[in-house]
């Protein structure tokens, strides 16, 4: 039995609470949570605290609170060189307090706390300071994950660079297409299967490999088209002339 | 028995066959094809046709050819005063032959010949010159499709522009993703299951709603960061900076 303990009551500590709830190899010894109602899962209420000093021994403590409060959080435990590992994508680990050994048990995700998610399948990034710790933390992922990856600070610094790319940039061109759609009196639900799909096609091909329309094939006439199309909207005939110019460059390069 | 008979080999072509060919209540007649062996479907060979003379009677010719092709193939065909529509997502129903009535039979989706696509998932998007034609094509798109529209020329037109938005933008920001994290030695990997969520997550929520992240939050600590990380690369770096500005443009708005 491995025995964890969480500090935290947000999305993440709940997915997570969750997901090590269902382990039969975790024992969850101690969620803390500065509001004790903020934990609405079925654990037993004596291990919910909200003072650091009760928190009692455990092989692993994940903070997972906002990102400004990790550095405070982690100067306030009242103990020292235990393991002691944070849940950001942006913070580097040594932002944790050097009185305890440090770690990242990061799961890359958007997580939402009415939408269940498959664990199993959520990329779970992991550093430490030293090989034991790393050891430990990888039996910990691979019991609630199948996805497992060692990232160093320094690469989750670009890996969440590229997540802001295909996540909040995407998810911004869904919201220019539903406003196009909504504009023209278009149900949005129209494009949705288009959305599944070309998300899907990253399971199969290379996304270089999988790009098609109008940039692509190098169509300067619907180019044209949709650029005047666009005109009363600034700012969408700008990403749109910045994408497509961006598509016909790898053209090139191919 | 609705009578249909299809002129196009393609990818198109070869998915509506398909489902045609499923369906109880239609009889595909023939299917044309300038060179009969790019039909690799399991239909008997006195129906692939390389000549428009052969053309049989049928309730509905659909002509499913590259963009260009589309009014040259109208023009030929051997007869005058039937149903002939385009499968084309860009083309105005107008440029089919006038020897014809036109109607517009558009599927919104990206195909691949080697991809299996469940058709009933996918958007048809109907036009025709009179009713009673357009309620031909309903029964017809409604036998392989649960999501059927009528869609005018003037608002496919929009459409389409909104699908390149969020089908091939989409794509080049997987391809931005695939390339930082193929430049700092992480598995793109990891950032599949977010690429399938943050898609997911539009069957659920509002995009503007779904919006998180940096630009979101208004975090200018981590947006600079960021651009700074970006330095080298002056195309991701200016697509990083418009669309984080419309994101913060958006958040004024709320």
């Amino acid at each position: 039995m491995i025995k964890i303990s969480l500090i935290g009551s947000g999305n993440v500590a709940h997915h997570l609470i969750h997901a090590f709830e269902s382990s039969s190899e975790v024992e969850l010894v101690q969620v803390f949570a500065r509001h004790k109602e903020s934990i609405q899962l079925n654990i037993s209420e004596e291990k919910i605290i909200s003072d650091y000093k009760q928190l009692k021994q455990a092989d692993l403590y994940i903070i997972s609170v906002s990102d400004d409060a990790i550095f405070e959080v982690a100067e306030q435990l009242p103990f020292s060189d235990r393991l002691v590992v944070h849940t950001s994508g942006t913070k580097p680990m040594h932002i944790l307090s050097d009185n305890n050994r440090k770690g990242v048990f990061y799961p890359l995700q958007t997580f939402s706390k009415n939408k269940t998610v498959n664990f199993k399948q959520i990329p779970i990034c992991l550093e430490s300071e030293n090989p034991e710790d790393l050891k430990l933390l990888h039996q910990v992922a691979n019991l609630i994950s199948d996805k497992v990856f060692e990232i160093d600070s320094e690469k989750r610094k670009a890996l969440h660079v590229a997540a802001v790319f295909v996540s909040n940039f995407v998810n911004h061109l869904y919201h220019i297409g539903e406003e196009i759609c909504r504009e023209n009196t278009i149900p949005f639900e129209v494009l949705k299967p288009l959305i599944m799909e070309v998300a899907d096609k990253v399971n199969y091909l290379n996304p270089k490999e999988a790009q098609t329309g109008p940039a692509k094939r190098g169509d300067m006439q619907t180019i044209n088209a949709h650029l005047k199309f666009l005109k009363d909207n600034p700012n969408q005939q700008e990403i749109y002339q910045l994408l497509t110019q961006a598509i016909l460059n790898q053209n090139e390069k191919l």
